[in-house]
């Protein structure tokens, strides 16, 4: 049951099969005033060897932030892409451009939205707090199962929390699809990734918040999902593209759901130890076959054929303050607990839990 | 495969669930400039009677159009409401509403474009041709299957063609799915309104057009769709609410592929003999046996659990003459037959063929 009414905005366009990144020059073109503007290009920084520019539509003026992933998104950075595009020129940019994981398209998100709203991008973390509509932003994933290409939110690590910048002003104008990007991911990263869409699906169905629309969506997503993992008889491509179209799904099933027990407990791991989000909940959800038995099962044979490790140990050297602000920060997601358990998710869940939990990953 | 490249617009905002009509306020009230301007509301006739009247936000200034369903929508009343509501109000609306079935939905779909667009709304029958926004357009589906609550297009009958007013101004910007307004439609129009939605789908699934995206949405909302008319354990309410999402699913497919066969012939029942676009699919469908054997049969059990009639001996007195006007208007949609056959579709379909289908309806 969701607590309060709400109608949810949906992805502006979407641009997808094969070769769809060579459309992009039209896209941006379509958003200039009079054919003038420019383009703030954030990508991430994996495709800065790789001579990205040649298959981009970059004409002079145009602007390239290359976005590490290794870290989540950061208030602190956001705040520091914005103020670096309002310098490169006054003029603000027609469209900004963000490609690459949840990482650099939730930069994309929350830059646009920087250089039209005064102020830091924490004071902006929660709901609705964003007053003025951004820059065009068109994503470009290039590994896929966040949904963050899809999301109404941009999750970002500020001083104080992580926290996303929620509102209909965060979605992305425009999506382009191409799943030939996906063609170089590396295995480890393209199933920790999978994962993530797997994962939220499973807290969406086996959640107390769950709806016709969100079962419809995380059903037919999870399907999508375990075909690109455990069916031999696809090509890379084919998978690649269903692996495209799961993550939508799965990204518009949160928006109709909520997420739960792995999501919650990824957040304190991501707080304390700088843990990315993808193989985050891959550690978490490896340790919670109470709580979703029937899932972890066929995460266990998706990670058989993938043949990838999940780390282990990593909490082997938390101290108890570490953990103890850890289960805090679990804890503190009681949307997700709600979801979860229900209402009365203290009854099922407290600190002691949680840290017994945290410390078998 | 399609035909050109195209960056798809999405629906912009999704109001789902149960009750949620009684929101339909708040919406509308977000759209007004200072709190002012008013609403034109094109509602299905059959609601007249209804007092519907009580369970709608009309204030003082508003207007009602009674949309009557039985003749699909035409040119000549898209332009005869527009001039309607210019007369009412030298101030254009604020939103413009359209509940019903897909025939109210359209109509409010092209009104809401023709009193911003100038001259008569057949010059702009065909794709793009629009060349202002609309006013803010809030669809409120009452029967679902038809998909156009999610559609681009709206199909007119004009003095020379059935035929789409299709650009991206067209999309509703809002959409209330209130399972509720689904609680009196009466067994006949569920089913064919129903069966709409699973030809389409049909025709998607087998048409040479198809891509991954549209697969997804067409395979999840055929499943829903045999859920709801074949599966006894779920309550009305939970049937309709699922039969909504399929709607939404299924318009999103052809959204990312295209209709076929059935929808091609059923143009030309429409054209000669006035038959509404959800019986005439079925109508049609009972005798495409041959071009979709496996729907056919699902399509035959759940005619028969659903108890309903279909049509038959419709062309009994058709004359050649008007057959040969049927047969050249089905051969018309040339992109349909392009779909369900691919490029060489003349080796596999002509007028003798056509009017030998047209003949056993």
């Amino acid at each position: 049951m969701l607590y309060d009414f709400r109608s949810f905005i949906n992805p502006g366009y979407y641009a997808f099969g094969k070769g769809t990144l060579s459309r992009l020059g039209q896209l941006i073109d379509r958003r200039k005033e009079n054919g003038k503007g420019w383009t703030a290009y954030l990508i991430d920084i994996y495709f800065k060897d790789k001579n990205i520019e040649a298959k981009l539509p970059i004409i002079a003026g145009d602007l390239i932030i290359w976005i590490d992933p290794v870290l989540e998104p950061k208030t602190s950075l956001v705040d520091e892409y914005a103020a670096q595009i309002k310098a490169h020129n006054p003029q603000l940019p027609s469209v900004v451009v963000g490609m690459g994981g949840g990482t650099a398209m939730d930069y994309g998100k929350a830059v646009r939205l920087m250089v039209t709203n005064s102020g830091a991008s924490h004071e902006y973390q929660g709901l609705d707090k964003i007053k003025n509509p951004g820059i065009y932003c068109i994503c470009i994933p290039t590994i896929s199962g966040t949904g963050a290409e899809v999301s109404m939110t941009t999750v970002l690590s500020g001083p104080e929390k992580k926290l996303g910048i929620k509102c209909d002003y965060t979605m992305p104008d425009e999506i382009i699809f191409d799943p030939e990007l996906l063609d170089t991911v590396p295995d480890a990263q393209r199933f920790y990734t999978g994962m993530d869409c797997f994962i939220h699906n499973v807290e969406s169905l086996e959640g107390t918040w769950i709806t016709t629309m969100g079962k419809a969506f995380a059903e037919k997503s999870n399907e999508m999902c375990e075909d690109v993992f455990m069916n031999d008889s696809l090509s890379r491509i084919e998978a690649d593209e269903k692996l495209m179209v799961a993550s939508i799904l799965g990204g518009n099933s949160i928006t109709y759901a909520q997420v739960g027990v792995c999501h919650a407990l990824s957040y304190g791991l991501a707080h304390v130890l700088g843990i990315h989000h993808g193989v985050g909940n891959c550690i978490v959800f490896n340790q919670l076959e109470k709580y979703y038995p029937e899932g972890y099962k066929k995460f266990k044979e998706m990670q058989i054929k993938a043949g990838v490790e999940i780390p282990e140990g990593i909490c082997a050297n938390v101290t108890d303050e570490q953990l103890n602000v850890m289960a805090a920060k679990a804890l503190a997601n009681e949307h997700m607990w709600d979801n979860a358990f229900g209402k009365e998710w203290r009854n099922h869940i407290n600190a002691d839990i949680i840290k017994d939990l945290y410390r078998k990953m």
